[in-house]
């Protein structure tokens, strides 16, 4: 980490202004924010001012900035062999594999490796038609599954609105009791209330139509949405009547974000397919996959899978992966992320809750959750973007990198966050508030 | 490069065997050709035996393997800061953008980065239809575009077919005068005869409906289809003509593959959007990308761009890229894939003709060619799947690593190959094809 200077940082500005198109955004105006390097949930800019990272860049940096262990292996392994054929065989592709499957239930041996989470989608959407003969995907409206033909159309947010151009989707709700679409007051009322309305969809639509139901198995970028006791093993068994695949999304919460390798060891449900990306390798180089039931794997042992890119099974990003997995594993980083969350965040953020009329809910595990902010408590009037814009500049003003997401801030630390890095984050969305709410 | 073993060989079979599930294929009964290291256009197995690298992987290493400015540029990113987010400025990001757009056209200035070259062509879908307030997209039946959901339907070729989900897509024949669909019998009749149909299939489609037109430059995969004199700027005109966007897709074709930084530059012709992948960084870190027109690029300037990813301007594949253009800029190696492909393997594999009555056609520029092989030279009837297996083994028993398609030999290996290297390939396909043609 050689100390950079404030030219390099007015140089990337200009550059960047000219020559990059941004994603999810207009592009006049734009002035991002520019890191220089990183170094656990730390970055810091060309003037040398660090920031703490709440948002683990888009919430995949779970192992941290500049983990040394991984730096090096990537360091190590584009000396050996960048880049082959995914036809061709790798021993970093393998043991890659091995160390995934090692955390998926048993009956899951096979990963197809993709080059994120978008394309992890839609192998699984392909996998999923193919195994089954059928047509329809159901997804749920408020979800994100990526930008690519059939996975933005698979996603149920505002993100799939202007990109319709894939047949076969079908979109329902999910639980979200804080804004219940089933009129429920509880939990149970909720869990009951959003399968029956999912067995209705199913019903309407043909259950012989449906080749899978695509969730996230926490609802990550539109709300952080844990899903309610029951409602994961209800859709399972849903999809067991009907014979329909259950995929889950794990880009966003799987590999430690939830305290668990994967979200779904919360909830008492076993996929057919595993999308993942983001947190397997934390991002340092680009990757994301499927791991596949040993009864999907097979139907494609005498049928050629009609599927592939390139960089499948990349070597520098399998590399990355079993030494991101290894590391995270023998320096008990998934245990420190539930660790946090149930010890510190989740105390942390309802003491935030108890000062703050603004947060109207506060909800999540390990070391993912968000805060809603509303106008009212009684009405939870999201409140408008103002308010979201006013406050990223008090948080960033504070040396605070926030993710926020409509009317949320999502507090999405690396996982290797410590209690006095969560203590000064909780300082600093605290006096942000607290102008916040002075100025309205 | 250190000396590996036996034994890592044959872990790599075993893992593979039980835990990857590969691109394009029946799994059952695969049995990968394990790469453990290379350099320049060799790469070689855990026993020590090299082999003669004609395929580029897949036809992306343009710059060899193991070219240490490359390797050296990773290993410094990866230090420094492997990952930001797509929103957060990054020098090497800026960089990457600047170093492709100075091979572009003018009034082409910015780039949005993607993953591979799948998704680059789904945002330049994505870009043409929402800057022209169009849906249809027209593309060959001979291409390939990609495997996420609205590439692959762009896609023309069998790949297509099991994958038809997306809607909007319109498929069209392009020149191809070896097997006309047009009964043309000169490069300017199938030039003219292409246009007529191409101009048909507009005026019966609606041309007010259609977004754009998605073109592989030079066909890759499909055949190594060079556009006959003419083809390309005639496209341009109809384009012109019905406010049409022309999408070339690069991703095979583009930075240094046709002997030209990109293919377009031997045809006269200037494309609204360009995408890329594979040779901009010889795949040494997955990415691709999209490079916008100044009109395009303004449409976005007010208005979000409804596209995003989490990789996007990845900083470790932004910095192989800086690297990667910087290495084939001064050491000359577009300028050497072109001599190669004039002064070595243009009469290198006319005289191959000669001697071998299997070939039927040689086609091709720079290192970038095809041997259509053929059970008759009239009928111009293909060889069976059977003579194209023998061909493998015996090419492969040679130690040469070759890319096969259908009923052609694409002879494309790095461009940085020597004369020397070339002759070698020269004499194993000779051999390789007398043998094959002795056994018939």
């Amino acid at each position: 980490m050689t100390p950079d200077t404030h030219a390099d940082g007015e140089l990337t500005r200009q550059l960047d202004r000219t020559h990059v198109f941004h994603s999810w955004s207009a592009q006049a105006g734009l002035d991002p924010f520019v890191i220089a390097g990183g170094l656990g949930s730390e970055v810091w800019d060309f003037d040398g001012q660090t920031f703490l990272d709440f948002a683990s860049q888009l919430v995949n940096v779970n192992i941290g900035h500049g983990h040394p262990t991984v730096v090096a292996a990537i360091q190590e392994q584009a000396a050996l062999l960048a880049t082959v054929a995914p036809a061709n065989g790798n021993l970093a592709r393998g043991r890659a594999a091995q160390a995934i499957v090692a955390h998926a239930p048993a009956g899951m041996n096979k990963v197809f490796f993709t080059n994120g989470g978008a394309d992890a989608n839609e192998n699984a959407i392909r996998l999923a038609r193919l195994h089954t003969g059928r047509d329809k995907i159901l997804s749920t409206y408020r979800s994100y599954h990526g930008n690519t033909g059939s996975a933005i159309v698979a996603t149920g947010d505002w993100r799939r609105v202007p990109n319709e151009y894939a047949r076969g989707h079908v979109h329902f709700f999910g639980p979200y009791l804080y804004r219940s679409e089933f009129w429920a007051t509880s939990p149970e009322q909720e869990t009951e209330r959003a399968l029956r309305h999912l067995e209705r969809i199913l019903q309407s639509e043909g259950p012989e139509s449906v080749a899978a139901i695509l969730l996230e198995t926490v609802v990550g970028t539109a709300g952080v949405l844990v899903p309610p006791p029951g409602y994961l093993p209800g859709v399972r068994a849903l999809a067991d009547r009907y014979g329909i695949m259950l995929i889950l999304d794990e880009v966003m919460a799987g590999f430690g974000r939830t305290g668990a390798w994967f979200a779904f060891d919360h909830f008492d449900v076993r996929p057919d397919l595993i999308t993942f990306a983001k947190g397997v390798n934390s991002g340092y180089v680009p990757v994301g996959g499927v791991v596949l039931s040993d009864e999907i794997a097979a139907t494609f042992d005498h049928r050629v899978f009609p599927g592939g890119l390139t960089y499948s099974g990349h070597p520098l990003a399998m590399a990355s992966i079993v030494a991101a997995l290894g590391a995270m594993e023998s320096e008990g980083i998934v245990a420190n992320a539930a660790r946090i969350g149930t010890e510190v965040l989740a105390p942390g953020l309802a003491a935030l809750a108890d000062r703050h009329p603004l947060i109207g809910e506060v909800r999540g595990l390990g070391v993912f959750w968000a805060l809603e902010l509303v106008v009212d408590r009684g009405t939870r009037e999201p409140v408008p973007a103002a308010v979201m814009g006013r406050l990223k500049g008090e948080l960033m003003a504070r040396h605070l990198l926030p993710f926020l997401a409509e009317n949320r801030i999502h507090v999405v630390p690396p996982c290797v966050v410590t209690d006095d890095e969560v203590a000064r984050a909780l300082a600093i969305y605290d006096e942000a508030l607290t102008v916040v709410e002075a100025s309205l």
